[in-house]
């Protein structure tokens, strides 16, 4: 197996890009091809001690101040499009990059293509839920979203959560402001509909409709969502962590008794953030792409490229692509 | 001033609701009038030693069976139904029910009536920022907005916080998937042209389009969102503080040295967690209804109606109704 590294895409890139991927070759024993300006490259992979890995030359970088909608197509010669190019060509199995989501969801889905028949490609980062994690999809890869896509997401959900987290039979369910069927606008009335008749044939657990305070509970496995509630529901997460932490860090710090009694408990609350990190446990996965492609989060680093590589490696051998294309015909509309 | 409170409604009625009410007269030196079946409040209020206190007797109580959309029509003789016409004929100064969301918020919009020319009422609840606390409106009573009603929470929100929460020129910003002006739908689309025009005019403060991981930040003193994604906003950040407040139990119960160290904390441990409890804010106003109507959360104790009546008292002396009043003209379309 072969994993293509965007190593120029990222707050760290090339530097710490590099060296996840190296530690990723030793530690998953997989092949690694690293994209982006050869000398710069080589020189950072001279600094980790390593001179045989694959390079591939790409003279030009997709940043932040690129249109995401335009970015791949303009630079044809940048890392992240030669890097999917590449995977295209069949010249690696999957691809990881801590560049532009929306460069990086666009370029995929015109140079890898979606899977045939899947409408639109959709964000599924695992959050955290003190068991195997909940699948938030979509999670921003599409505002306007339609009963189909919601449909799709589930059924794509439900076999990551299977595939790749091995949850026997995931528990999906639908994000909406009440519990009861009849909650939410037109676009959850007509998915809960689609859901309910996917559950009944079997297809997916579906267990309706789940409120935000049940995202974290442990009681739902995936969690379907539009991108644009979906990507508010993970970053206002991310806000409360954060906001959260910082009080903490506070209360630690607020006499020299709270000092003392937080070295003790140093070890296992770190321990706790790491949970909470959401870049510790990889990449988010473009669901939907022919092949996979993994974004990893935007300051990157070396671990976070490794916990990436790491979920690509699953993403390859879990078999989540035929999954979904041996299921298409089911989760198609008309 | 004279607060009308809800006896029979909510998971703890009546006995800790009765139990609030006389702390709120007592601390906040107002009438307090209790609203439910005179014998049962009067026995609560015996227990608590107190006699003196104005009941008005009403048989029936709406529960969470209750259709919303019906329950006020329906059960004319209910606590929260006698209550809110209560305060339609001035037989009192506010509201404060513990009642369900749905039916309060359609009795206050049909007893009460909103203000002249706002279209629809709002939940605004106060969330914790480290600051004075953030607004977001909506948070669940609308599902279904145009850009109109989201102009209108967001002077609304913008005058709840200057005369609320004492801030001179609050920071209203619009939740969004990205920071840049062109993000979102239609509805964000077209709303932030309006809440531009109200800001260039200098009628509010719009600071642009404001990611979930900034919700907690303390850059954002007002956040508009329609119902559906506010209410899914809110509640995914409860349900993270609780995630991760079940996570610092778990560390501190994990040794007999982490016990000990935790104890050390604990009191400053229990300041965040209170300021973290949406609870001990207070109610949630709703923001549009022409006199006050503040829904106390569902599973109040005494404490939570204090903060709620505390609530109450502020808004009828702020003088936020005669300020949306005084604005309504710049608050309509067309």
């Amino acid at each position: 197996m072969k994993i293509i590294i965007d190593a120029m895409s990222g707050d760290k890139a090339p530097e710490e890009i590099v060296k996840g991927a190296v530690m990723a070759r030793r530690e998953l024993g997989v092949d690694v091809v690293l994209v982006g300006r050869q000398e710069v490259v080589k020189a950072c992979l001279e600094k980790e001690g390593c001179t045989d890995m694959e390079v591939v030359d790409a003279r030009d970088v997709i940043t932040m101040e690129d249109d995401p909608s335009t970015a791949t197509r303009r630079k044809k010669d940048a890392s992240m499009t030669v890097a999917l190019t590449m995977l295209r060509d069949g010249l690696g199995d999957a691809v990881v990059s801590a560049g532009s989501t929306g460069a990086l969801l666009t370029g995929a889905t015109l140079i890898v293509k979606r899977i045939n028949g899947i409408r639109r490609a959709a964000l599924a980062p695992v959050l955290p839920n003190g068991g195997k994690g909940v699948v938030l999809i979509d999670s921003g890869a599409n505002v306007d979203c339609t009963p189909e896509y919601l449909m799709q997401f589930a059924y794509m959900g439900s076999f990551y959560a299977k595939t790749m987290l091995g949850l026997s039979s995931p528990r999906v369910g639908l994000a909406n402001v009440g519990t009861e069927d009849t909650k939410g606008g037109v676009l959850q009335h007509e998915t809960f509909q689609l859901l309910k008749e996917a559950g009944e044939a079997g297809r997916i657990n579906f267990i309706g409709n789940v409120e935000g305070n049940g995202v974290f509970s442990g009681d739902v496995d995936v969690l379907v969502a539009d991108g644009f509630t979906g990507n508010l529901m993970l970053k206002t997460a991310e806000s409360m962590i954060k906001f959260m932490m910082g009080n903490l860090k506070s209360v630690f710090y607020k006499s020299l008794k709270n000092k003392l009694a937080a070295a003790v408990l140093k070890g296992d609350l770190a321990q706790m953030k790491k949970m909470l990190d959401v870049k510790e446990v990889g990449g988010t996965v473009m669901l939907g792409i022919s092949r996979p492609v993994i974004k990893a989060h935007g300051s990157s680093d070396a671990r976070c490229i490794l916990a990436a590589a790491r979920q690509a490696v699953t993403c390859v051998e879990s078999g989540i692509t035929e999954e979904i294309k041996a299921n298409i015909e089911y989760m198609k509309i008309g």
